[in-house]
């Protein structure tokens, strides 16, 4: 089992690193809080014996070598950036997770026949530059580098440049080790309800929700808001309310199997008085069924385009991310069940509704993920909060499961 | 008749201080842009030959002297401060027109009984600090003075600390000269369709429209898009999008003697995969009559706060501008229809669909206002446009209202 006192130390450690307003975490991608936190994870690995390799995207690798020259490495990780508002646990866990099962083998001085890395992905949370999972994307030749690189964040800065000025584009190629991987785990809070609902330990990934993700751009016309007459207004931000109405309901008519929102909505001038002439707004559907999403950006696209046709305006609609429902590796799902059962934790197999780094790695290796229930299903918000046998349920497991598949 | 060309040039010289990104003003009020435009015009004032006074809340008045001692001043004018993506006249025609009058009188060598003062109101737009049309509110007596330094812009910047940083806070005492005013006139491009669509030169302004500008704050919970079931969300953004909607219909039941949008809108975190937790926007209701804002704002209250129930929320709503429907004095007005009509303008009466200094200063002195066409209606907008022939217009009614009042 690993020792759950020093897990936890180091997620409050980490923590301490880009501190939100309210308990949680600011601790956006490329930020100096997130340079700062991969240099407190560095210092750590360092120090468990391993060494750090970083590649031009600034993904983390700290190995733990195995006895078998020829043996792959098992790969163990997540992420350590941060949503603006978000929480301790999304993504630290699976990251410090990986550092303890190292730690813990260690302690035990148990040697394995394939390597163990314990990997931090850089960029997961998208929010900071869309898409999430963008370094994790390109490792896996989803997106090219040059197209990861130009991404620009609100205030117009590119990805590239910020890498470049927090000092961590490392100098491996990036997806050097994409043919060279054993198999990835990946720990990760459920950030959903069910498991702490079903009163479960651990939640055994076998699928993952799909995603899309749609910017929509209408053009209206910024006029003054006393002085223009009704029938003379192109109001963007009214074509924007009727649109999300439309999420809502497109999303509504899959239920259970489908959800839809905007989380990201700028206007136009943005002043009290002047209707807005424009607005940029992303719509966020998923569902575990390809079929549905494809119904879902449909319906989206031609309620969008109906609505604003029939007000005047223009309108733009563009896809900034998404990937397709993922079904993880049958092995690596049963390594990670076969764990749970050994060590007498209650589990559950569960699918994502969040999309992780292990939904593109699952393309290049053999992956699992694991999941610990988080307090009232609540994540992507500071008050994000699991237990500590949560934690230790979950790392214990991702243990066992990563033992199994590096053999002693 | 005033020189058309001069007070062009002034216009386009005014304008190359905080220029847009399209070929308009972005010289909100207390910017660094706010205090050049300012210097310039007192610069011109003093040329002119005029004595600047200027009170602790920054309103500007340059005075040219009359031949009674005992005559009160008649005061033009209007606002320099812009929209962020404001046009070049909005405000700035009526300022600059006040000064051409008394350059006209300057080159004519005409004395007038009573002091002319040109003036120019701080904050205007409200914008950056709302309300808007806030110093000559606190001139009028309207507001208190605390109140309005205390006010704060998106950044969290104080009214009265931005207006000491740039260096415009005067010693004279706001409303020092409330009551030791003859009249006040002001001319301001219409900003909606009606003169041009009905091909007259001048609009005398009777009456001006009410207006209500409610804030309304949504607290949802922050929560992940994409393993948050329906069910469990508190989706801020579409209580916004609800309440829009109503705002529409609202307004709408009362064509064509309201209008009603929302064009302040800030979400919170606004990141694409976080459910929104919080929305602030603003609702500007107006109407010429008085009954019909206060069933709007009723109706308003009741919608937000039945959306926001049924969808398990809490939400405020502040009232955080309005002013009463506005009757102008009719002597002021006559003069006003006098003028156009002696110049041989072509003109109508029209009700004012925008807020203005005047509807304010009508409080505290007898006052009109002078509109001319703007293309398209068109304001609050980089491409807000006038001709020279429309400026001149309504600067010659200006003159001669002025100089019926002033008395030669
Ligand atoms: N786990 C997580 O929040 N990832 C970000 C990508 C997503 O929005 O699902
Ligand atoms: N004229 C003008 O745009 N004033 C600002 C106040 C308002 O919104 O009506």
């Amino acid at each position: 089992r690993i020792d759950a006192d020093r897990l936890w130390d180091s997620l409050m450690e980490m923590a301490k690193i880009g501190p939100g307003v309210a308990g949680g975490n600011n601790r956006q991608t490329l930020t100096d809080a997130d340079a700062e936190g991969r240099a407190l994870f560095k210092s750590w690995c360092d120090a468990a014996g391993c060494t750090m390799g970083v590649d031009k995207i600034g993904n983390m690798f700290a190995t733990r070598p195995g006895t078998d020259p020829d043996a792959l490495p098992v790969y163990v990780g997540s992420h350590l950036d941060t949503q603006p508002t978000g929480g301790k646990y999304d993504g630290v866990l699976g990251v410090l997770a990986g550092l303890e099962v190292i730690r813990t083998l260690n302690d035990l001085d148990i040697k394995t026949k394939h390597p163990i890395v314990a990997t931090n992905w850089t960029n997961e949370e998208g929010t900071r530059f869309a898409p999430a999972m963008l370094a994790s994307g390109v490792f896996a030749g989803v997106h090219t580098q040059d197209w990861a690189e130009d991404k620009t964040d609100a205030e117009g800065k590119r990805f590239g440049d910020e890498l470049d000025r927090i000092g961590w584009r490392g100098d491996e190629d990036v997806g050097a080790r994409r043919e060279k991987m054993h198999a990835f785990f990946e720990l990760h809070i459920e950030q959903g309800p069910i498991l702490e609902a079903e009163g479960k330990d651990i939640g055994v990934v076998t699928h993952g929700q799909g995603l899309s993700w749609t910017q929509i751009t209408i053009y209206g016309k910024d006029s003054h808001t006393g002085s223009t007459p009704m029938p003379m207004r192109k109001n963007a931000g009214l074509a924007m309310a009727r649109i999300l109405l439309e999420v809502e309901d497109i999303a509504l008519s899959h239920a259970p199997h489908a959800v839809g929102a905007a989380g990201h909505i700028d206007v136009y001038p943005n002043s009290r008085n002047v209707i807005p002439g424009k607005v940029v707004f992303t719509v966020d559907l998923r569902s575990p069924d390809l079929s549905v999403i494809e119904d879902m950006e449909t319906r989206l696209d031609a309620a969008a385009r109906k609505i604003c046709d029939d007000m005047g305006m223009e309108v733009e609609l563009e896809k900034v991310g998404g990937f397709d429902p993922v079904t993880f590796d049958e092995g690596c799902v049963t390594a990670v069940r076969n764990a749970a059962e050994r060590l007498g934790y209650s589990h559950m197999d569960i699918i994502s509704g969040a999309g992780h780094d292990a939904c593109w790695i699952n393309r290049v290796t053999p992956t699992a993920m694991i999941m610990c229930p988080c307090v009232d299903g609540l994540s992507h918000n500071e008050a994000e909060d699991i237990t500590r046998e949560w934690a230790q349920a979950g790392a214990d497991v991702l243990l066992h499961a990563v033992l199994e598949t590096a053999e002693v």
